[in-house]
């Protein structure tokens, strides 16, 4: 069905040069999303579109992605009330990747662990990585308890 | 051998909550890493680190990624000058996700085709997709003459 909403790849020049949209999933239907902070510029998240979500996303302006643990379209925010409004939608030269800026809803937090940012360590550089290398947290504080905002529902963090 | 450089994944706490750096690759020794312009924020690329390329960033300070087309580790801007100097290497809550804040050597390109970001064509939104949607260009002009630094190298975009 959605498939047909987009142009085929019909050349290099087509797809790196040219004004159509035609842009490429993997092998499991998916291409990867980088979404981020219109204001502020952080990367919130990566997350993943098949066809159908980036269509959605395209069709509503709010992101969609598709869910990997829960194998299911993801209109973000749907549980949490934390929706991102996209700003601008940008695919990548080979149009095998999208970024989304967005401003998020409510407390502006887009990480299931209570983050604003899902990126919120960072790995210290320069010298030669090893176990007892130690994260440094960015953000100091959660915005939400995760608990109250999604109750039961399964973690989606998977081992 | 680099695995045993990172922390074995041991619980979902430990991966979200904890500062021992545990990755998380794909089936094909993959993770997904956004590039960020550190000074303007904007995203210049979305690319893979195998564990040899993600201990190689973290030991030198320089990107390092996996390349899928050519099948090998690749040092960023090792052809055409364009390396990237990590300011800051961040990973997300479940460690499978890359976020480096570079500072670009030269004319701060990263994008093979000659513009700054490889994201420089916005999809309109607000409406159906549909095959004669007109993508918009972000960026006016390229930044350099891929012809000129990549000579007869082949060009990575794949259909």
């Amino acid at each position: 069905m959605t498939r047909t909403q987009f142009a085929k790849r019909a050349s290099v020049e087509q797809v790196e040069e040219g004004r159509q949209l035609a842009p490429k999933f993997d092998e499991h239907g998916l291409l990867p999303v980088v979404t981020t902070d219109a204001e502020s510029g952080d990367v919130l998240m990566l997350g993943y579109m098949n066809a159908e979500a980036l269509a959605k996303s395209i069709e509503t302006g709010e992101a969609h992605y598709w869910s990997r643990s829960r194998q299911s379209l993801w209109h973000k925010g749907a549980t949490s009330g934390l929706t991102q409004r996209i700003v601008e939608l940008r695919i990548d030269d080979d149009q095998d990747a999208v970024w989304l800026r967005v401003k998020v809803a409510g407390s502006g937090a887009s990480c299931h662990v209570g983050y604003k940012s899902c990126f919120y360590r960072a790995v210290p550089t320069g010298r030669t990585p090893s176990p007892d290398l130690e994260l440094e947290f960015r953000e100091q504080e959660k915005t939400f308890d995760p608990e109250e905002v999604y109750g039961d529902a399964p973690n989606p963090t998977r081992l």
